[in-house]
């Protein structure tokens, strides 16, 4: 649905400039004003201010449990001279939250009252005016002002209008958002499972119409609409001509051959922007139709949500006369150098975590089409167009997407990935709803490497040293030297060559790899899988020379059988658990270790505790075991203690 | 309908040992699970954990506009060695979003390409395989971990189950929480202009079911029953025997005579707690009957409030097997000594700013059945059971009611009342919603006060030197030594005798305040109208002493004119506009400066520049000579610079 930029937006605008422009034209725009019941309210901006109708208490009332005096009728009673007052004449027996009688006023505690009689009371110390009485208008006057214009209504706001006589009130209508998917190869989700190759699963909508929805505005979702300039003319048309506030075109907003919103918004209206100068987000359209402001968001989900954030999300608040809310930030040190190209401000998904006191933001991957970087997130890093990225060590101030008292309850874990790995983070949330596990695979060499520049909790690792066989200890030894950490067991786990279904090249082990219609995918330098794979060839004397797609590298278990049952590779080197869960075939190679690497700093901290705790658990070992492919037998087992110098504990003794 | 603590709560426990006994008992609840829409999953929290069904991309594709080649094909191709490619058979067209043709494996941009003929394209560097191409899984790969449990559906989450094939999910159902008001007092709050002395408007229902939204819960909003035991015994049956997760009896939770819903509670079930050291908020009951939930709220808005935010907030997140989220929180310096008894938790409403790069927390009116000490309010101060309060100056944790960015967009007005102050409150908020005016009515002088211990921005202050008829210099001369303010008019103001309507006594001026039959309510000392009222007296050569109700003090204007108006008092001293908001009979006694006194240091402050704007434009000025009794046609003139030494200038020269 995005098109490539082959027409150069000719006069892209820095994401300043566009948003100037765009908050020129639309900064005096105003949804409408609608009276809706005070107790419909919650959440709602008031339009105008809001005014008392009644005074709160509306009469005198008895602030306590006791009798209703005048005042004056107790004056000179004292310990020696008590004074008497008669029932239903000079006294009067009130409870708390009663009005005072005519002629009375105070009131007298009934803990200081003696000798009631049933016509009687004493009392021995005088009452002073209006001692324990709710006075006429304490809490609320009538014709005060209640909350101001501009007013988010919250629970106890409700109660106030309510208590004070106001029952309805004027607040902003809910800005209404048109929301307009559009693409030939466009299909709707529900469809998914139908998608041919080229068809794309509409999803953009629901992710507009939420970020609406928390905006405070009502979303208007439409069916698609195909590539064709007369039917994108028509539905932009019917858009302007709606109740809508606004109306968003997703996407045709590129350059392409078969990208016409901008010509249908400049038929209709005037286009003010083609192009910002933001990645992701580019191909950004802003427009004007009929006083209308129409925007043409990009097609990639990313780009789509980063388009939304800079220029539909202030504009909704900026409909109802107010400022959209800032988002909270926090400052971190960037954990990987983050190049980024001058004149382009970017925006780059990271991981957050708190390691030894220091908030580390590590980026996750930067494409456009990948939701799930997004997801994956804590926070958005904003690189400004003034620079050329950012320095590993850098300070940087990230955009957070989580709840920022979630940070200390954040669990990063940079290695290898292990379905497992999965499957703790579930875990996780489950024991506690704040622990989150924040994982970036980059390998088992990567994760030590991770643990060295204090920039995770714990690595996963299963690095075979082939001089002896033996699992993570050289490693360890070598690129955590001065690092303190322990090695825990998660799991043994077969590793071996996978297969497409019903292993139509007949491969049966890995010499088939260098048949000349066999295609192989690896993974990358560094990661476990690869140092086992090349100690394989090396064992049976075999050159990676004549392996067809040895150089093409996957970052994942799941990634390679990706590419296996897509028909990209015949044969990928994998871990079982990643064959079965796409119902691929599967030659058992060896059994590995794969342990946990935590650093010591972190070793008694209440997140890895719960992870270790998890680990061990009946319940994790039984679902790890039902993946197929792990021997749990030994999970949570401490394998190694390095104090970074020497091992104080080793193999489980 | 709160009742006063005649019979002491025998068994009161500690707002930390109730929160512990109610964990234990209600902490493995749980609410039911159902499956929904993704798309309608916004905010909802998943029950367990959502897994891929197909992977993202479902195809390879090409990532950019170009040919699709086999890239072996390509090899060899260099500056001097151009390879030519039949189109249709080793190359093909493709757009961004094409799936790759069988046999291809990368794509070669557009801008790469060469000489293209209606045939052929020219090549001068060579393809690496799977260049430019959106492999199969690339996003999502099917059979990965989308979201686990306990997670909240975010917009970009929505998005990616949907691409990712999941189209409905299972998610906790909303907490039902049943709300029963009860008392015979109490009448619903569309017959507010009808309540009889005595009774009370019902709004916390209202509050209650506010919060229960916020807490992502589902509020069942009940009629009110009377105080009737079996009333009340039917009601809280039907609540339990109800769909409803917790049920709620809102009020008769004290030991009152009339308070039944402890013994109810009791009858039906088990009471766990009567009764906690906490202020507001101490007569709650915790019950369970029949394994439910069951919580007797006190009836005053504040101490339901927090109530429900110890004991009900909690328990609707662990209904979902989450935490509560914790309240944003900031420290902050006391800007008022607060004693609190020894043994209660309480929690003082506060409002806050930043004063001199400090934030000052000053202290509201603590009355439980004051709901504006909590909307007014700008944060809430705990102040433990351990301590006896805190001093003046003392750094204190305030739990925030306000998006945390907006006390930088704070003003701190303390001083004395004026009608006015409340118009200028709303026309910051039209100006820029961020802006928020927090004042605190203390009188004239405790406004100066405040400005030398550097707690407020601005004072408002109207204070007579009664030797020259001078208004505010002798007083800033004398109060603020070394502290360095202006004085802003902000209007001339007619004060003056307010007095029932149609004058029902025949008072024609302060010497009638002395007769027998009259009575009058004051305003506190160091107020400049109580300033005022003793200069007229001493002018007149009248005696205090003689003058019914010198004594009664109220704090604002309005409370002064609601006196009078309830029959409290016949006469009262206050500004023209309070007696006109509430349609009173006024004598004029004399015209008044009252001043803006600002602290130097917020002089540039970007709130009091558009404060000083506002009170300068023209619709202020329409506004507030609207409401009578105000002269406007020199506000804004800046009436003195005092440096802490001197005056620089005076008198708007």
């Amino acid at each position: 649905m995005q098109k490539s930029e082959r027409n150069i937006f000719l006069k892209m605008k820095t994401l300043r400039e566009a948003r100037e422009i765009w908050e020129g034209r639309t900064g005096l725009l105003r949804t409408g004003v609608e009276t809706i019941d005070v107790s419909l309210g919650l959440g709602r901006i008031t339009s105008g201010p809001v005014i008392a109708m009644r005074s709160v208490p509306h009469y005198h009332g008895a602030a306590m449990d006791g009798y209703a005096v005048r005042a004056s009728d107790t004056y000179g009673a004292g310990d020696t001279t008590p004074i008497c007052l008669r029932i239903g004449e000079s006294a009067h027996a009130v409870d708390t939250g009663d009005p005072i009688p005519e002629g009375s006023d105070s009131v007298i505690m009934i803990e200081n009252v003696e000798n009631i009689s049933g016509s009687h009371i004493e009392i021995r110390s005088a009452a002073f005016p209006w001692q324990h009485v709710r006075k006429v208008g304490e809490d609320i006057v009538s014709g005060e002002l209640l909350v101001s214009q501009q007013h988010v209504l919250r629970p106890a706001d409700i109660g106030s209008l309510l208590a004070a006589g106001v029952l309805s009130i004027s607040v902003f209508s809910r800005p209404e958002v048109f929301i307009q998917p559009t693409g030939s190869e466009i299909i709707p989700a529900d469809r998914a499972f139908e998608a041919k190759p080229g068809e794309i699963v509409e999803f953009n909508g629901a992710i507009l119409a939420g970020m609406v929805e928390e905006c405070g505005g009502a979303a208007v979702r439409r069916g698609i609409v195909p590539d064709r300039y007369e039917s994108i003319k028509a539905a932009l048309r019917e858009g302007v001509d709606s109740s809508a506030d606004i109306v968003i075109i997703n996407a045709g907003s590129s350059a392409g051959s078969e990208d016409y919103t901008a010509s249908v918004i400049g038929e209709l209206g005037q286009v003010l922007v083609h192009g910002v100068a933001m990645m992701p987000g580019k191909p950004v359209i802003l427009g004007i139709v009929k006083d209308k402001p129409v925007i043409g968001i990009p097609g990639y989900p990313v780009s789509a949500i980063m388009a939304f954030e800079q220029f539909v999300r202030p504009l909704i608040h900026t409909l109802r006369a107010e400022r959209a809310p800032a988002f909270p930030r926090v400052s971190a040190t960037l954990g990987r150098k983050l190049p980024s190209k001058l004149g382009l401000e970017e925006f780059v998904r990271v991981i957050l975590g708190r390691v030894e006191d220091r908030l580390v933001a590590m980026p996750l991957r930067r494409g456009a089409g990948i939701i799930t970087s997004l997801t994956r997130a804590d926070g958005i890093l904003q690189i400004p167009q003034e620079l050329e990225g950012a320095d590993e060590g850098a300070e940087v101030e990230v955009r957070l997407l989580r709840p920022k008292d979630q940070l200390d309850y954040t669990l990063i874990m940079i290695g290898s990935h292990d379905n497992t790995i999965d499957l703790l983070a579930n875990e996780l949330k489950g024991r506690d709803s704040r622990v989150h596990l924040s994982s970036s695979n980059v390998g088992s060499l990567g994760g030590l490497l991770a643990l060295r520049r204090k920039q995770a909790h714990f690595a996963g690792s299963h690095l075979l040293n082939t001089q002896n066989g033996e699992y993570n200890y050289s490693y360890v030894e070598r690129y955590l030297k001065g690092i303190a950490v322990r090695l825990v067991q998660l799991a043994m786990r077969e590793q071996g060559l996978v297969l497409r279904k019903g292993n139509p090249k007949r491969i049966s082990g890995i010499s088939d790899l260098l048949r000349p219609d066999v295609t192989f995918v690896n993974r990358q330098g560094g990661s476990g899988t690869r140092v086992l794979f090349d100690y394989c060839l090396q064992q049976l004397g075999l050159s990676p020379e004549g392996i067809n797609g040895y150089d093409q590298e996957e970052f994942t278990h799941m990634s390679v059988a990706v590419s296996v049952s897509s028909g990209r590779a015949d044969a990928g080197m994998a871990i079982y658990s990643s064959a079965r869960a796409l119902d691929l075939d599967f030659i058992p190679i060896g059994r590995e270790r794969y342990d946990l690497v935590i650093a010591e700093s972190a070793w008694s901290d209440f997140k890895i505790r719960m992870a270790l705790d998890v680990i061990a658990s009946d319940s994790f070992r039984r679902k790890a075991a039902s993946m197929g492919g792990y021997d749990v037998s030994s999970s949570g087992l401490v394998m190694g203690i390095w104090d970074g110098k020497t091992w104080t504990e080793r193999d489980g003794n």
